[in-house]
């Protein structure tokens, strides 16, 4: 199965509500909401305000990444603002066991999140706990970032145990995904797949989602 | 003379810019972003994505509101968004001038912001240098707070102050600000109001923007 | 009237409950508790755990000095445990209005503390909003230091401010305090005192105490 | 062998003297010491004052473990006020093989502590300096949490890889230890055991207790 | 009188000792040492090493300015290497009074240093426990600034202080020094100026330094 | 191969260019230098004006050690000085991918960081992406440290994966490198060795290098 989650980071920020309705009629199976506050990465961008704003306009869930220290502070809002889905980074999280135990507290599927360079040991005891794992394939936060080939290997690694170990654990991947990078993720193991530019940047949004999904579903057939 | 600015943090995130044509069309002098980086203040809402897509929008000056620890790594962003006024806390700034100084330099106007409880004694030396003065009226990043009264006697203190020397300088306020209580900041010298729900969450919000500022005129005439 | 507050740092810790008694029998009027957090000063305490267990031994009002950064994240656990008094450091708060606010909702007596450097400007706009103000005599956090006699005419010019604004605000005076050192404080308009190693590190506790309330008393007869 | 740590973070602290005899009484091997400075964990405990004040009262072995940031800042401090054992986070100690030997060169033994989602291959270069680790079974700091059985695994590895490397370490377990889960961490080859409410709150505290170290025994018979 | 203190932030680094050497003999009065850590101010500098290294190659006193955060935790170090005055910044310090203690207790002279913005209200009661005040007339730790004028009103206002208080108290100015700057702060109360470029950038060292010292003297007959 | 970096920690500071000059002359193959911030490590050393002022001086590569918290911030002003190498430590880079990609470019040569407890497994994923990886055998930024043995099977380790990935990525040690330290480090692969005292505090220095170097050598013959 292969599940695309459009960020809005790369949508219209003065009509979202739009630009979440056209990727939903598009075939999109999530929205995915990048949560940045200038300390985790270098950008601040959205808060609990856009949660709460789109959660009346789409019945997708809300994949909120929080790229932010601290997530503790922050998960009540975020949930009762209307996420489905949070994820929090590894690095960011020196209670993450607890950090995660609040995540579903509140109802929300929880996930966590790997930069680039962070190994998938680092989560092996916390793989029975979250929905699911994010991969980031760029380094959050920078422009101008190139799909990281080399987190490839890791996300088959991580399959792997998945498997081994029955667990009921998604992978998402997150940066530089398109119709050409897609199909290499989805045949290690990935199921959910953030595309921002890769849609909302093209002239015909429908079209690019709908070609980097089945590029998706080519790769794993 | 009186100049409302409608903070969007109260508006409909869904559709920002209508929201914002709204409220130009109704009368407003400025538009007020509210940033917040949930380390500064424990709220995180916007960044320069936001200015960025108003821009386009409306012609009115964009007025950013920096409610975050170390400013200077995000105002050459947010002048290049698009932002005509940005202001920063002297609570956050431990080089000021040279902080003011950065903003400028964009060819944005600076200004410098006061918590509820500080003096103005803190920003004496740096009057010469902004082109407003922000004084909070609540505590910023946290809900439910009344507009603090305690406060005018500082308005009124430093507008005293910037006739005695001279200084072209306006005096904003921010916070609780409503029909009943922009006279009194009014009277003690300010021309600039921030006004967030007093105006978004209203029926008739062009009526609510014009009896806001027919308060503040009245009291200063 | 003179109030002498032992501080418990300097008691014996395995008995605490006997050493508050002794005191509260001595004559003491507050129980004053030290907390440090080991980044907002260079040493490490106590905690709620500390006035908790307190609560039930004496009926003296609880008198908490928080010296810890980010006293918000740990009002409400202080005010559950029993505290009567909470006061917090200037130098601590950056929305300080806020975090009076805060100890009050609990329906304890909020307090702002300055460091022997820090100038009473920095507290003028909080006089309203606080029950007293309590003035570093020493540096807190650090060991083996003598009364800074330069504070005292901070002490003399809050009285002032506040018997011109007819304030119902009482002076705390923290550091040093003896019989020798309490009255020129008294004078200059303090009425609640807190001593440590001068009550506990005594052979006669109970004498100790009174030499101190009755050097006090004598100095502003 | 068994070897029970009361933890007197859930004794009375207004007699911690006797608390601590008490449990030395019933057979206690260790007294176990909970530092928490609100920042690496959100609570705030004691500091090296109650070690002070424990040490004339038992001669039972000081167990002080250190949840807090920079803890090579109040080393010197806890091994003066007369601990025995100085364990610290893997996840606090940039530094970590320093740390371990500052606490070494007070003559006290020095332990490494691991949250419960942070993985053994964290710490397999220190395994030849300290004399003990300390896994996590709940996170620190947090209230209401249950003992986490996904980290029994861990116990386990680094059991086997100690006796693999044929070191000196021993194994301490602290969060939710009682009767029922002391037995599965036996035989995973843990012989310390840190156990607070499960004896101070009960009514027996002896029985409490030596149930517990029974239940310890039996599992590793 | 008029002393000047060559900043060797400006000199070569690759033949510090010669450079020293030439200034000494020009007339030098001060060998000023500027400390930057990257935290406190945007660059990072030097450290103790470099005063250790200066020590022996001069007989002037070496003028340490801390531009760090928690200058406590070096001051022993730049004492032993060799400091003759040690400044820090009040914004930096949030126990001035103990940190200036710190200075004075190992022999060196202690003052205190304000950015261009800071009032001079924050430094008020430490007046009596410093033997200098510096004023910053540029943003430390930035590059290409000029001459802050506005800076000039303040140290008037300080002299002025000193000589009601009947204080021992010199001042220092630091920031875009030449012969044009230097008459109206030596006109104001200055009497010790830091110059980096306006020296050693010069061809003739020694004659610019006499020419800025000649400009200083020459305002103050 | 065997390649010496002096380390100009332990150089005359008065006289660095005929310091560098002697040990380049003596056959050292790199300048070590050691970037301390007093954050990351407890010490502060020397800047990008160091750097800049030996760029004349030597042929040699300049080796730039960034003992520094937020390495990012500084990248660029260290490679513009005239950096050939600079290494990051992986304990200061959450975003350890983007930060060497960042070094790179700037034309300079990557390396990666290791602390003595720190594991490979952490630096797994970047190893396609540096050009070196220096492993710590003392704790940087503390005096008086021993060659730390238990690192050598880290280098071993990480020298067999290098040559099963088939990776162009060199190691270097420093900490304690001596004659008789150097061979271990060689023979585990090691071909970069950092080593301070024991050049620059040595009576013929030339010999003391070439004495190093050639235990190096004999080591892997």
């Amino acid at each position: 199965m292969i599940k695309i989650a459009p960020s809005i980071l790369s949508a219209n920020f003065a009509k979202l509500g739009e630009e979440v309705k056209e990727v939903e009629a598009a075939g999109a199976e999530l929205i995915h909401i990048d949560v940045m506050d200038g300390h985790f990465v270098p950008n601040i961008t959205m808060g609990p305000i856009v949660v709460e704003a789109l959660r009346p306009i789409t019945d997708l869930p809300l994949d909120v990444h929080l790229m932010i220290e601290n997530p503790d502070a922050y998960i009540e809002q975020f949930a009762k603002a209307g996420a489905d889905l949070i994820s929090v980074h590894v690095e960011a999280c020196r209670h993450l066991h607890r950090t995660i135990q609040l995540i579903r507290s509140f109802g929300v599927k929880p996930g966590v999140v790997l930069n680039p360079h962070t190994p998938i040991e680092s989560i092996q005891h916390i793989l029975e706990d979250v929905d699911f794992v994010l991969f980031m394939t760029v380094n959050p936060g920078f422009g101008g970032q190139k799909f990281i080939e080399s987190v490839v290997p890791k996300i088959a690694a991580l399959s792997k145990i998945i498997k081994e170990r029955n667990l009921n654990v998604e992978i998402e991947i997150d940066g530089g995904i398109t119709a050409q990078t897609i199909g290499v993720c989805a045949k290690a193991g990935a199921t959910m797949f953030v595309a921002g530019s890769a849609i909302y940047n093209q002239e015909n949004r429908a079209n690019a989602l709908q070609q980097i999904k089945a590029a998706g579903l080519a790769a794993i057939q």
